[in-house]
């Protein structure tokens, strides 16, 4: 058992639901649960309930009610974004993305390539930055999407999307942005992101899990991937998640609220962390860029060390944090990003993620690097004397 | 205002979540949240609680836990079934399905014959039933999956499912029934039905919305229509839904638990009530076959009356019931279901579906058949007088 009372440092993961989400969602899973579409009075309740939400999440991200869609989550987002907008065009055609994006956009994008789609994957700096200028040279007559994401999952990095989404516009090219790790730490205004798309995730923000936002602009063709009752204006089928959707926009006007003031603290416990570890352990490089980075995310490599062991540790001492995403099930090969970024192999399979969040204090993250410190120099210890004696 | 209590007739659109489901879910939503990809303590958690839920499902289904995949609902696991194997067929042979199947089958098979698939749509008879028959007829040897439904939402009417799987899979066919209305309500042995695939949503079993069952036998290929980090054994990527898969699946082996006493409690009412309207109001013409039929479901046809002007009126006097199926939004037109079993659109307009679920009692049906009685005589009454006067 751990000395140190449980920390939870995997915020990019995963969050809790915040309490004034779960009271929030309370009154529509029992009392007010009729289905929106039925015609009696207590389905014109939840639909309300529903328009009420939309109307939440289009004020922050500065956009029309209607151009709101409810889905099951981030992934079902980036998927009817990408899938939506290619079936619209046949499936002809050439969509720019890059080697750093969540498998759910990278995984949709192989599916389309064998459909027919042509897709560029651009190539990142060491930071896991796209240059604007790459974006710019991709762009070909056929081009009728770029996805970018906003900031990275496992390294922070954080995208120049309002400059990449602003020429992308300007040739009359859809943008879309996977803007999961966003949400109370970076702006969300669609219109100064340049984005004709983009994808959230409830879960992500102390909301609900199961649920999923994708802004499309109006105008915007998607051809839907849930086909059914035609729920959402005909784009998304499926009785909605009323409580989930209710849970969503309660969680993300709150983060948004809170944003300046939260993204502010959270910048100084990430930089004192990095400073730290980095003065502390000689072997670790930070990855990401030192700058543009999430608020709440500090990311490194510990060149020779299994990432996956320093995270087991540290769990059982009381620290929760990732080597890597855990988006991917049971992957334990090497990071993609990482290696995007020109890491070798085992430099990047010694990667360690702290994500940070409401309940992060600079006294937690203390011990926490205490605990690292010692962690990294146990294991570089053994494999020194393992070493030593071959 | 009513002079009654509020009734909830509409079991059938949506269930309000039972409590023992919101108290299961609770510890998932702030306490144990992590994601169950994580590799810390945390994660294995709540790896643990989805792994219990999963063979919870598999008891209740009487199949194996990996068998069991978790969606975001009833919509996503019939177009999961249908899209997936098509596109492990590479959308190449013969699909057999029925008229009377909910929008998700027929919207995804519409989908499907757009992408190359051929399609037989079987007719049924009077009260909406299949005939085994006809679907040993339509098969071809390009046939490679039969879809029909165990139990229809509009009219209640219980399909020969067992009989028709038998001879769907002795033909080394796959069989895959849309089972969204059955539990709690009729037996759900996928060994006894005889089915390869079946379809469940949370919430029309006292669960939570967003979160639905794909029930998949061991070596059926299906292809994931939702692509990202390969959860659910690649089947449906995204973060899973903790909270909504705990609550599903206890509310599943709770509907279970009380089925025989609870579908013999309805079925009382139900004939009580069937017998009552049709005895009362000339006009009433039972909906779907009068014995072979979901245990809480009425329906009827009231020729020449607006079934939405009656469920209007019900609803302001405190009785929520639907006209037709609630699934489908704003959807005004006579109901694909009653015209595919033969009655004309201007009968088919004049639909009203009732259906009972745990709130349900004698006391309030007495109450709601009095003003459905009083509601279509004054219908009928004005009518003829303005027939009267033209």
């Amino acid at each position: 058992m751990s000395m140190y009372e449980h920390a939870y440092l995997d915020h990019a993961a995963t969050t809790p639901q915040a309490l004034a989400v779960f009271v929030a969602m309370q009154p529509y899973c029992s009392e007010h649960f009729a289905n929106p579409s039925s015609i009696h009075q207590s389905g014109v309740a939840t639909r309300d309930a529903v328009a009420r939400a939309r109307k939440r999440v289009a004020g922050v991200l500065g956009c029309n009610p209607d151009e709101i869609i409810f889905t099951s989550g981030g992934t079902e987002s980036n998927n009817l974004a990408l899938a939506g907008i290619a079936e619209a065009h046949n499936f002809k055609g050439h969509i720019i993305s890059s080697a750093v994006e969540h498998a759910s956009v990278l995984e949709t994008l192989k599916h389309l390539e064998r459909r027919g789609v042509s897709v560029t994957m651009l190539a990142v700096d060491e930071y896991g930055r796209v240059n604007p200028e790459d974006v710019k040279n991709a762009i070909t007559g056929d081009t009728f999407l770029v996805s970018i994401m906003y900031a990275n999952n496992e390294i922070g990095t954080i995208q120049t999307i309002s400059e990449i989404g602003n020429l992308v516009q300007k040739k009359g090219i859809l943008m879309h942005t996977d803007a999961v790790q966003a949400p109370g730490l970076l702006p969300l205004s669609v219109k100064k992101l340049h984005v004709d798309m983009l994808s959230l995730s409830g879960h992500k923000f102390y909301g609900p899990k199961g649920v999923g936002i994708l802004y499309a602009k109006r105008g915007t063709l998607i051809a839907p991937q849930m086909r059914g009752g035609g729920q959402e204006r005909g784009r998304r089928s499926g009785t909605e998640n009323i409580p989930g959707i209710v849970g969503a926009a309660v969680a993300l006007v709150h983060a948004e609220q809170r944003r300046e003031k939260e993204s502010a603290r959270l910048s100084v416990l990430r930089d004192w962390l990095i400073k730290e570890v980095t003065s502390r352990i000689p072997s670790a490089v930070l990855t990401g860029h030192p700058e543009e980075r999430l608020p709440n995310s500090a990311s490194f490599c510990f060149s020779g060390v299994s990432g996956e062991y320093v995270v087991m540790r540290l769990s059982e001492r009381g620290f929760d944090c990732s080597s890597g995403s855990a988006c991917t099930t049971g992957a334990l090969e090497p990071s993609h990003v990482l290696l995007a970024c020109g890491l070798d192999e085992h430099t990047a399979s010694g990667s360690l993620r702290v994500t940070f969040g409401a309940s992060t204090t600079q006294a937690q993250l203390k011990q926490f690097s205490s605990v690292l410190v010692e962690e990294v120099k146990k294991y570089e210890y053994i494999l020194a004397s393992r070493l030593g004696n071959e």
